[in-house]
């Protein structure tokens, strides 16, 4: 369940940088009994795809491109070249778990996000590293752009809302 | 779709090993439409997942032990405390790739996965490492367990036949 | 995105019942980039997913009996034993849309659901009937019960609240 | 896991009917550990998945028209319009289920699909009724198209080869 306090205030116009967010930004979920498997813990197969919902809110909410819209009508994406996870804890559902971005480095074409996930209680469940590259798509072959002008706008307002510095 | 070939001859009794079972063990599995996003490309949220599916054929073909008959039946079971991911090109349905399991490593309680996955033209995919503990299950109270020994013997054979050394 | 603002109030004891929730109870949820598929809509095979989400919160939120509680820790679930779907419309990432659930019949054992799909324009995207049974589980050895006194009050409440008969 | 055994023989042109196939078509299928729930069967939810696979597949070997190719790259798809399922028993892993296809009606646009769902041990799982339409697709505008007549072809062989009456 994403934090719905948190859905943007629709920037005026290209330029315009989201204010009034709270940063990091965090997906608020519920881990559902779907998820669960037979050891009654989410299936950690499930993980990975939380980590990447936060960070898909992330482009939508800060970065103002949507994968959908960027990746259907834009002729561009953000494909993941690494994801790693270092799981301390499993999640149980109903709980509603806390998914933290963070946007440790970015680089010409690289986006470094770091996804801590939290327990209802507040026990770290697992921490994701996940870099993708921006890149014009074209089913399958990708070829590497700089990140867009107005998506490096974007991070560094939201870095520096996280308190550090810029690209 | 896992290669029915590999299916496994049952062992005779808990301390027959598996023979003549072809190693690595390869899960041929076909990428499905329904994994593809608007991108045209299979979503790599389900790519650790097609991992994990690999690793689960192989804990019953070559292991001896179910993931679901582990945790439902004999208390123990196999969570994960590391994925990492690194991703060399995209899966595209409707292809059959192949992801080749490897066991690199194994201690007392744990277990080194490597899976690496091929696309249908023999590109590499991506390379997942994966570490999994034994570990006495009661959801989500987990405390580690040496590996029995059952499953134990089973390792060395897979190594031995994937000419590695014994553990 | 569940509509956060319909959260229960937690009940005073067993028999205290959800008051001050809006009904018909609504499930507001992203339609996520991962489940577009390569026609760039929402995967079918999810539609199901997104029903059964809105009452399994239905449940949670009116019912006072969460799946994954009951089915751990008090022996009995509600396994379905019918679900069907007339589609209207695609549901398109990044769109919320409204899952609205009633509960049209009540027997003995078995609860009619019924759950309308929304696109974020108001377009109807498909009607899902539910049918769902309480029941003793074991493993899938099941033996219907009695629907219990507890969710029969908040079924009734429920059904008040939506303006329609006691069951 | 689809019977590899059913995998096409490639047509030779366009105009080739499958032949040397096994009719009904039989998807072979593990259900996963990860897709049992904390009730230890097999959750509902992904049952319509399993459905739909089956069908996918038929769509491939038997209708020459695979899912991801037709939309990607010829400009129409098979939308569906109606999916029903009738639950008998739960589907438990690690077993291999049984998803046999049937076509039982087709009209000028639409296909009637009955998938018929067999434990391990041959009990009834689940019938499946689904219903897709042959339409152009544009990202969710869609128009129904009669059904090609390559197409049509494959139905009426498959039609023949389960004793039944052409289209």
């Amino acid at each position: 369940m994403p934090d719905d306090s948190q859905m943007p205030q629709e920037p005026q116009g290209d330029d315009a940088l989201p204010s009034g967010l709270a940063a990091p930004y965090v997906l608020h979920r519920r881990i559902r009994f779907g998820e669960s498997d037979a050891a009654r813990i989410a299936y950690t197969g499930f993980f990975p795809q939380y980590a990447l919902e936060a960070i898909e809110d992330w482009f939508d909410v800060w970065g103002g491109a949507d994968w959908y819209v960027i990746n259907s009508h834009e002729g561009w994406g953000t494909p993941f070249v690494h994801i790693s996870l270092d799981i301390e804890a499993p999640l149980i559902p109903p709980e509603t778990a806390a998914f933290q971005v963070w946007l440790d480095k970015v680089g010409t074409s690289s986006m470094h996000f770091r996804v801590e996930a939290f327990r209802a209680n507040g026990q770290k469940s697992f921490t994701c590293r996940a870099i993708c590259v921006t890149a014009r798509s074209n089913a399958g072959a990708m070829k590497s752009i700089p990140i867009p002008d107005r998506l490096r706008a974007r991070i560094d307002a939201y870095r520096r809302a996280c308190g550090m510095d810029d690209t």
